[in-house]
């Protein structure tokens, strides 16, 4: 069901649409309804969750007790589809490549954009995501499997529980990314600085620690191999709000169709903490 | 051959000698000849090597090169006995509770102090020790199982070479410390901010990697267990340097007594990098 494509490669891609508001502004024409992962180099991309305002609440309580899974870049005002903080004119509506609608749980729709589908009491949170720290990783010099691959990375639900909010509850879902133990402990000083997009990570070593039974079966994503100097590093995944909102079974609810994700204004950069 | 001694347990102690000035003048005056661990509590303590001006710049080299183990915390004038950077009126010769005094290559005497050895081309070197990030350790809420054992740290030769400098070459040692996954990962955020006393782990995990054969025989210092829920975490340690200037048997060296450190007027707190 996933119509997204891409109309160029991601070198290409990159140079076409350099920074987030080139990049927004091709999603909304049109131009571009391919994956977003190598558009704008460098800048922040964000998971998106739209909830209606009478649980907004309940999300945003989940969100500031679960911080790791779910750090949040910025929440909207009731109705409004701009989000100032992260980009000049954004609107959330029809400046992602593609969303996915939800009713009661079920998956309904995978539209390019949801104006037709707008209330004055939707909320858009926007969760920080893993391609900003992988960045920083690349960067130190730490290789990365799944990128290497051409991969996604692989994502597992864990014995880990979330601290529940309302009706918002359930396991925390993680990213793996296998490494040499010096690369383990350089990742873990790179993606400290960088709190919002998952920051440290939350488990290293014996899988089973956390409840994964066979790291070659991911939950989410695609399995890589873990080589025998490898030890697997796992960081707190922005799947793990998605699966919570997917389990409350929201009357109504928008996300972003996976890797279709919103571009913003802000460089990764900027998100380091020191 | 260890002659120092306590002559009272560390709570007495650190009230007695709440500084690194007071804990100096009682090591000094010949109040004090015990280990000075629990000593002016949050003062940085220091390991001390003392060579002839010859042999000071291949050691200067060699510390350079090798961080890890031999961050330098300050090194003096040759045959000058003070070190103004690490505290007023320090007297080299006579502010540690006891020395080793090595000539080529065999320990000679455990004088508690040097002033009658002394010599106008004799250079101090004060390396950081990891009593300052333990205590950034404990603050953080990990357990160190060596300190609430009250044993002495568990430490190994490993397959990490050095890398050499005229007569100094040899393998790293490392400390081990063992602790759960979400310690080791705290761990390394909390030791990163200490580069000057041995900063970030250099392995975590499979002891093999590192050429440690069997965990629970230590080359130096005292065994604990690692439960099976912990990992063993390793880092740089200030054994290395004394066994590399073991290992070249200079005609004359000078160092501090195992225990037996150099307090200083620095506080732990005063190394963090941020």
């Amino acid at each position: 069901m996933n119509t997204v494509h891409r109309d160029a490669g991601p070198a290409e891609a990159a140079a076409r649409y350099p920074s987030g508001a080139a990049a927004r502004r091709a999603i909304r024409s049109g131009e571009w309804r391919g994956h977003t992962s190598g558009l704008a180099p460098g800048y922040v991309q964000g998971n998106l969750v739209i909830l209606p305002a009478d649980l907004a609440g309940d999300f945003l309580r989940f969100c500031q007790r679960n911080p790791k899974p779910c750090p949040l870049l910025a929440v909207s005002e009731p109705g409004d589809p701009a989000l100032p903080e992260l980009g000049a004119g954004i609107d959330i509506r029809r400046d992602l490549p593609q969303y996915r609608v939800w009713r009661n749980g079920e998956l309904v729709a995978e539209p390019h954009d949801v104006a037709d589908l707008w209330r004055d009491d939707l909320v858009s949170f926007v969760i920080g995501c893993s391609f900003s720290f992988e960045q920083g990783l690349l960067e130190a010099g730490i290789p990365l499997r799944h990128v290497a691959e051409g991969r996604n990375v692989a994502m597992y639900r864990t014995s880990i529980a979330t601290r529940p909010a309302g009706p918002f509850a359930g396991p925390m879902v993680v990213s793996m990314r296998p490494m040499t133990a010096a690369n383990a402990i350089r990742a873990v000083q790179v993606t400290s600085r960088f709190p919002t997009v998952h920051g440290a990570p939350v488990h290293l070593g014996d899988p089973a620690q956390i409840g994964i039974a066979d790291l070659s079966r991911p939950d989410f994503g695609d399995a890589v191999a873990v080589a025998a100097d490898e030890i697997p590093v796992f960081w707190a995944c922005g799947v793990t709000p998605q699966a919570v909102v997917m389990h409350a079974k929201p009357e109504f609810c928008i996300t972003h169709a996976p890797g279709a994700m919103l571009v913003t204004d802000l460089l990764n950069h900027h998100l380091a903490s020191n």
